[in-house]
C-alpha cells in the first residue's frame, strides 16, 4: 500500500512551521506495510487543496490529510473533500457534546463556529480526539482510504497512534522494520566504496546511506510478515557492516554521539575533565547536556587567553611562545594539566583556529588539535577542517568525542 | 510570481529528517516577491520526481529542488531535470578544480562518484556551494525557473541567501522588507496586551508577534516598491514599539542575544570570564560562536564538581556546605571568583539544577541563580524555570546574557 501525505495550511507555505507531522507520520507508516511515496503542502485554499487531492487519489492508495479540521473559516479540509466524495457532512451529537463538555471544563462559553468541527462526512470512520476538539476521520472509497487529522501535533500524534495505526495493522499482512546505523570517521563516498556491492545486491533489507554534517548514517529496513522477527533479516546484514565498517558505527540506536560516549564514560566509571580552546566550551556543553553525567564530569576549563591555560592548566609559557597556543604541544600540555589538575582519569584538550579570522598560510582556518591524556600520558591528533565557524567547531566537537569514544574501545 | 519547492530524497518519506528547508526557503522567498503555493516530497526515484517536476512546471513559475546533488548513485536530480529539459550535463571544470581541493585540504582520496558533482547542465548559471561540494544550479526555460540547490541546510541555506536571493531580486518590481525585533522578559501575551492596538490597525507595515523559547519575536513587514526606502515605512512603527517596550527590545536585526552581547563587550571593551555550573559550558559556548570575541571573552570555569568551584573559583568550603553549591551565595562567590581570578572587568556565574534529576521541594528542578560581579561586588538573580533539562539550560542562558546587557546599559 502507498501512502500520500497532504498537509493543509498556509503556515505551512509561509515558513512559520515546518511539517513536522509528515516526518512522524512517515516515520511509523512503514511499521504497518504502508510506503510513503509523497508528500505535498498546500494552503488553505479550497481549489488547490481539491487539485492536490483529486492527484493524490490518483496516485496513492492512501491519502493522510493533516491539518484544517479547526473552528474557523479558513479550516476547510471536511469541506473539500466531502464535496470532492460527494459525501454530506452530517452532525455527530457524540462529537458535539465532547466539545461543548470541553468548553464547560474549561468554563468558556463555546462560540458558535465550534460546532462546525462535529459535522463529519456521512459513512465515515470518526476518529475521536483526545486531546482536542476536531474529531479526525476515515472515509473509505474505491479501495481508498482518506485519512483526516487534525493539525496541532499533539492531537495529531495521539490520534495517529490509537486509531491510525491499528486501522493499517489491521489490513496489512506485512511490517517494514529499520534500523539507523550512525557512523563516524569516514566520508559518505568512502563508505558507499565499502559497501557497494552490498548496497546493490541487497533487496530486503534494503541498505541506504545519508550523510550528515560531518557523520554519516545507514538505514538498512527490512519487509516481512507482521509476526515476522524483522531482527533475524536485519541482524547478519548488520554484522556483515561492523565487519567493514568496524569501530567507525558508534551506535545502532537514535543517540547522539555526546550520548553515546556519556553512556560509555558512566557505564565505566571513567571520569573526566575537559579544556577547549577554540570549541569555546561547546563539546562540554554538549556532553552535560545529557543527565547523569556529573558522576564522571569534573570540570571543564575553557582557557580562550594564554594566561588561562598558563593559570588554569599548567600549559609553558615556553611551549606557548615557541609553538603557539594551536599546536601539538600545547593540546598535549592543556590535556595533561587539566587532568592532572582535576584528578580524573582522562583529561581532553581540543586548539585550533575557528575562523573566520586568525589563520595564516602556516596555521591556516580548520586546523585542530585534540589531545587526549591518560596516566600514560598523551596522545593528539591534528585535524584540518573546512567549512565556516559554527561547521569547524562542531566536526571538531564530533572528532573530540569520537576520540574518546576510540579511547575507551580500545582501553578495553 | 509563484513557487513550488520539491524536496528530492528519500530520507524525507522515511521521516529521518523535517523537511526544514522548504520552511526555511518558504519564509525568505516573500521577501523578493515570489509566493510559495505549494511544497512537495518525492523519493531518490527517478521517474516519481519526473511526474512531480512535471506538475510543478505547469502549476508554478518557480520550481526550487533541494536534494539529489551529491555524489551518490542515489542522487539523481540533475540527471532527471536535464533529461525532462532535454539539456545535456557537462563538465564544469572550475566545480572539478574546487571539489579536488577539498579532498586534498582534507588529505583525503577523492573518489571517483566525486566527479559527478562537477556535471551540470548545459546553459545553466552555475552556484557555487561556499559550504560543501555538490554546486547548485538554475535553468531558465520558457519563462520558467527551475533551481536546483544541496540537500543539506547548511550548504543550501548559504547558496540560497547568496545567489537565489538576487537572482529574484532582479527580477521584481517590488520587495518585502521585514525587520525582526527580538524582545526578551515579557511573555507574548503580555507584549500582544502592549501592542492590541498597534497590530491590529496596521496593514502596511503589518505586525505579528512569534513566540519561541523563552523570548518573542516580532515581524514588521512593509512592502514596497523594489527602488523605495522600506524604512521610511518601518521605522515610525518600531519608534512607537521601543516607546512602549524599551529595553526589552534587544535588537532590530536578525542577531541571537548571544550576538548582540558579544557587540556590546566588544565595541566597549569589557572583558568577561565566565563560571558555569548548571549550563555546563553553554554560555561560554554561544559567546564564543561569535567570531572576534576573544577579544573580551578572558576564559570560562566550568565548575561542574563542588572541588572546581573550590579550586578554581575560590568558593569557600563553608559556603558550600552551609547553603550549598545551588544559592545565591556560592552564586555571589562563583562571580566575583572568576572575575578576580581572571582580571577581568566582569565576571557571570551561573549554578542551577536542571533536572530530571536532583531536585528537592526546597530546591526544586529549574531552580537557578545567576551572578554578576564588578570592581564593585555582586549582584545575584534568582530564576524559577520550568520544563526539561535542555529548555532550562537554554532559558538560563538567555538570562544570563539578559542581565549582561542589562548590566551594559544601566553602567552606562
Amino acid at each position: 500500500m502507498n501512502a500520500e501525505i497532504l498537509a493543509v495550511g498556509t503556515e505551512l507555505l509561509m515558513g512559520q512551521i515546518a511539517n513536522t507531522n509528515a516526518q512522524y507520520i512517515s516515520k511509523r507508516l512503514p511499521d504497518v506495510g504502508v510506503n510513503v511515496y509523497f508528500h505535498s503542502v498546500v494552503g488553505d485554499n479550497p481549489s488547490r487543496l481539491k487539485e492536490c487531492l483529486e492527484l493524490a487519489l490518483k496516485r496513492s492508495d492512501v491519502v493522510i490529510l493533516t491539518g484544517g479540521l479547526g473552528p474557523t473559516q479558513d479550516d476547510l479540509t471536511k469541506e473539500t473533500v466531502s464535496e470532492l466524495m460527494n459525501k454530506k457532512l452530517v452532525l455527530h451529537q457524540e462529537s458535539l457534546d465532547k466539545i461543548e463538555g470541553f468548553f464547560r471544563g474549561l468554563s468558556r462559553q463555546m462560540t458558535q463556529n465550534n460546532v462546525k468541527q462535529a459535522y463529519l462526512p456521512e459513512g465515515c470512520i470518526i476518529l475521536k480526539n483526545n486531546n482536542g476538539t476536531a474529531p479526525g476521520c476515515i472515509i473509505e472509497s474505491n479501495s481508498k482510504s482518506i485519512i483526516m487529522l487534525p493539525g496541532p501535533p499533539s492531537e495529531m500524534k495521539l490520534m495517529f497512534e490509537e486509531y491510525v495505526i491499528p486501522y493499517f495493522l489491521e489490513k496489512s499482512p506485512y511490517k517494514i522494520v529499520s534500523k539507523y546505523l550512525r557512523i563516524f570517521g569516514i566520508g559518505e563516498s568512502a563508505m558507499e566504496d565499502k559497501l557497494l556491492d552490498m548496497i546493490e545486491s541487497q533487496t530486503n533489507p534494503t541498505i541506504a546511506p545519508y550523510a550528515k554534517e560531518g557523520e554519516v548514517q545507514l538505514r538498512i529496513s527490512a519487509k516481512c510478515d507482521k509476526n515476522e522477527d524483522a531482527d533475524l533479516l536485519i541482524r547478519p546484514v548488520i554484522t556483515e557492516i561492523y565487519k567493514r565498517l568496524g569501530n567507525s558505527v558508534y551506535t545502532e540506536e537514535d543517540k547522539l554521539m555526546e550520548e553515546v560516549v556519556a553512556e560509555m564514560l558512566i557505564k565505566q566509571n571513567i571520569t573526566i575533565a575537559i579544556a577547549e580552546s577554540c570549541t569555546g566550551g561547546l563539546i562540554s556543553s554538549r556532553l552535560t547536556e545529557i543527565p547523569g553525567v556529573s558522576k564522571v564530569f569534573n570540570r571543564g576549563i575553557i582557557s580562550y587567553s594564554n594566561e588561562s591555560k598558563v593559570e588554569n592548566l599548567s600549559v609553558s609559557t615556553e611551549t606557548l611562545n615557541k609553538y603557539g597556543a594551536v599546536s601539538k604541544q600545547s593540546a598535549e600540555e592543556m590535556a595533561i594539566g587539566v587532568r592532572k589538575l582535576s584528578g580524573t582519569d582522562i583529561g581532553l584538550s581540543i586548539t585550533g583556529i575557528a575562523g573566520p579570522d586568525g589563520g595564516s598560510d602556516e596555521k591556516p582556518v580548520g586546523l585542530v588539535y585534540i589531545g587526549l591524556a591518560d596516566k600514560d600520558g598523551a596522545n593528539v591528533k591534528e585535524l584540518r577542517l573546512w567549512g565556516r565557524r559554527e561547521r569547524i567547531r562542531h566536526v571538531a566537537a564530533l572528532n573530540a568525542f569520537d576520540m574518546i569514544r576510540q579511547y575507551i574501545i580500545n582501553s578495553k
